[in-house]
C-alpha cells in the first residue's frame, strides 16, 4: 500500500482540503477566470523577448531583491504622487495578500471581509492561521456602512479586506464606505482593486485616500487590465512603513529577474495594452443589459465580468454552456453564475449558447 | 510625525526583525552569495528569449497551475525513475521550503535541524509559527548519528531539515546518517541538496533513498549549478502524496508562464550549463588546499563555496577584503568566513587580497 495523508504530519486545517483553482479545461470559449481575451501584439512580444534576453545575460546572478526599478515604474503608472518606497510587488496579488497576512495576521488575529467575496481570502487566512470572519453584503452586493462599522467594532480585525470592484459580484465600493471603515479600523485596511482599471466612469479608486489614511493599502494586479495573467505580477500601494513590514516576511529574491524585466516591458507598453480595457468595459455594459433583456438579474459591474442569475439549478446551466463549448464559472451565491468578458466573437458564442440552454 | 511599526498590528515575532539578505554592494569581485560566476552563452540567451516570446503570445492567460511540462523535465533531469507527479517546483527553493512548513509545520509542531546550517531555515519556521529547534554539528561540521537520533526522539519533529551539502559549511552527509534519521523520524525528512551538483566524486545523493523512505523529500535548486539564480526555480523530489500536500498550500498559479518557459529552456541546455560545474569543483578543491597552505583551517566542501578561518576578528578580515574590491560573506560560526567559488580571475583577486590582509 502506498503513502496516504494519514501517514503525514499534515496540518489539521488542511485535511480534506483541495488545491484551489477553477477547472483548467480545453474548451473553445474560455470565460471562466476573468482573463483578458487579447494576447499581446507581436510588437510587444518582441519587446518582452528583448527585455528577457537582456536580463538573461546575468541570470547567474540573484535579482535585485528590492525590485526597485519595477517598483518605480509601478509607482509612475499609479500616479497620485506615489514613490517606489510606497509600492510593493510580488508574484501575483495572491502573494501580496499572503505577505499582508503573514505580517499583520496570525493566531489570535482577525481578518474581516464582507461576503460574498473573493474565494481565495479564507485560504490566505487559513495558511497564516488568522481567524477569518465575514460580515455580509446587501442583496445588491453593496456593503452597508453601519453594518461594516459594527462588524469592525465587534471583531477588532487586524486586517480588513475590501474587494472593490468585488469578485465575483463586480461591485465597486463608494469612497465614503472605505473612509468609514478606515475611521474605525484598528489595523490595516486593504482595498483590493484587482479589477480597478475596469471601473465605470465616475467610480473612484481608493488610491486618492492614501494620504489621509496611513494604514490603508490598495492592491492591484497586472493580470487583468494588462492582459498579464501568465506573468504573475501583483502590487500594492501603501505607506512606506507598511511596505517595510511586508519586506520582513517576503522570501528573499521573491521576484525573479525575468519577472521584473517582463513586467517592466509590459508597463512600457501600457498605452497599447490598456487600450483594450475601454472596449471590454463597453462590452461588459452591453452584456449586463443583454442579460437583463432576457429577464435575468445581472449585478452592476465595475469589473471585466458579470454575475448573473438566478437559476434554480445553476449547475445545469453551467453544464449546458460547457456542452456548447463555453466555459464560465459556477461561483458566487447559490443560483448565480459568473461570465468573464471576452472578445466580440466569444460573447456572441456565450449569448447563443445561453439562449439555447434557457430555451430548452 | 509619520507612521511607525508601533502603529501597525505587526506580528510580535516580527518586531525588530530585518528583511533577510546579504548586502547587495557594487563591488568588482562578488564572492558572497554562492552564485555561479558564468552567465549563459549568447546561444542560450537566444534560446531563453525565444521560449519567452512563445510564452508571451498567450501571456493574457493564466499559466498551467500544475507546471506539468516543467515538472516532467525536472523529473527527467533528476533521473532515478522519478515522474512529474513526484516532483514539485516553486519560485526558488525558498518557496519549496515555505510550502513544506506550511503543510507540515505550524503551531505545536517542531522543525529540527543541526547548526550551523542555512540561516533562512529559522525564518521559514518563524513565518509558519513552527517551533525551531537545532541540534549541533561536530567541530568538523558533520552530524553525529547518535546525537541526531536522540534529538529526533526527544523533539518528535514533524519536519527534519538536513542540508547536504550544508550551507555555510559545505559538508555533505553520508547516506547512513540520512537513513538513521529516516528510520526514527516521525514526520517528513527533507534533505536540502541545493548544492548537490557540486558534490565531490563518491559523495552520494539522497535521491537514491527515496524508494525506501516515502516520507523523505530531496530539494534542489537551479540557482547554483544551472547558473540560474536570477530565474528563481527550486524543486523537490518526493512521494506523490507529499507533493499533493504541498499543492494544497501553494498559491494558485504560483509559477508564471515565463518562469516555466525559462526554466525549461535552461533544462534543455543542461549539458552546456552544467559543463562549468566540473571546473568550479576543481577550483573549489584548489581553494581549500590553498587556504590550508596558508595555515588556515578550511572545511571540506562539497559545494561551490569554502568556509575558512578562524580569525579573532573576522569582521576586520571581511572588511579588508571588501576594501580591496572582494566581497565575501561574514557568516557561519564565530571566526569563520565563507567565500564562493568564482572565475579563475576572481579567485586570483581573492587570493591576492587575502594575502595582503593577512600580511598587513
Amino acid at each position: 500500500m502506498g503513502l496516504t495523508f494519514d501517514d503525514l504530519p499534515l496540518r489539521p486545517e488542511l485535511r480534506g482540503e483541495e488545491p484551489y483553482g477553477a477547472p483548467q479545461l480545453d474548451v473553445p470559449v474560455l470565460l471562466n477566470v476573468n482573463e483578458n481575451p487579447y494576447p499581446p501584439s507581436e510588437r510587444i512580444v518582441a519587446d518582452i523577448a528583448s527585455a528577457v534576453a537582456e536580463a538573461a545575460r546575468s541570470l547567474n546572478r540573484y535579482p535585485d531583491r528590492e525590485a526597485w526599478a519595477l517598483r518605480q515604474d509601478l509607482a509612475a503608472y499609479l500616479g497620485h504622487d506615489l514613490t517606489a518606497a510606497q509600492v510593493w510587488a510580488a508574484n501575483g496579488s495572491n502573494e501580496v495578500m499572503l505577505h499582508l497576512l503573514l505580517a499583520f495576521g496570525g493566531p489570535s488575529r482577525v481578518a474581516l471581509s464582507f461576503a460574498p467575496t473573493y474565494s481565495m481570502y479564507p485560504e490566505y487566512a487559513r495558511d497564516t492561521l488568522t481567524t477569518w470572519i465575514t460580515g455580509r453584503r446587501a442583496d445588491d452586493f453593496t456593503i452597508d456602512v453601519e453594518h461594516a462599522v459594527a462588524q469592525i467594532k465587534q471583531h477588532a480585525p487586524s486586517v480588513v479586506l475590501l474587494a472593490s470592484p468585488n469578485n465575483p459580484t463586480g461591485t465597486a465600493l463608494p469612497l465614503s464606505l472605505v473612509e468609514a471603515v478606515c475611521d474605525v479600523a484598528p489595523g490595516v485596511v486593504v482595498v483590493d482593486e484587482a479589477y480597478g482599471e475596469f471601473r465605470r466612469d465616475g467610480t473612484p479608486s481608493a488610491l486618492s485616500l492614501l494620504p489621509r489614511f496611513p494604514k490603508l493599502a490598495v492592491s492591484r494586479t497586472m493580470s487583468k487590465a494588462f492582459a498579464f495573467a501568465g506573468g504573475r505580477l501583483g502590487y500594492l500601494a501603501a505607506d512606506s512603513v507598511v511596505v517595510d513590514a511586508l519586506r520582513i516576511v517576503r522570501l528573499p529574491y521573491h521576484l525573479s529577474a525575468v519577472t521584473q524585466a517582463v513586467a517592466r516591458a509590459a508597463l512600457r507598453n501600457a498605452d497599447e495594452l490598456l487600450a483594450r480595457v475601454a472596449e471590454l468595459r463597453v462590452r461588459r455594459d452591453e452584456t449586463v443589459l443583454w442579460l437583463r433583456s432576457l429577464g435575468l438579474v445581472a449585478a452592476d459591474s465595475d469589473a471585466n465580468f458579470v454575475l448573473f442569475g438566478t437559476f434554480p439549478d445553476r449547475h445545469a446551466v453551467w453544464q449546458g454552456l460547457l456542452d456548447r463549448g463555453v466555459l464560465i464559472r459556477e461561483t458566487g451565491p447559490d443560483g448565480w453564475l459568473r461570465v468573464s468578458i471576452g472578445t466580440a466573437d466569444e460573447m456572441a458564442a456565450f449569448r447563443a449558447a445561453l439562449q439555447e440552454v434557457l430555451g430548452s
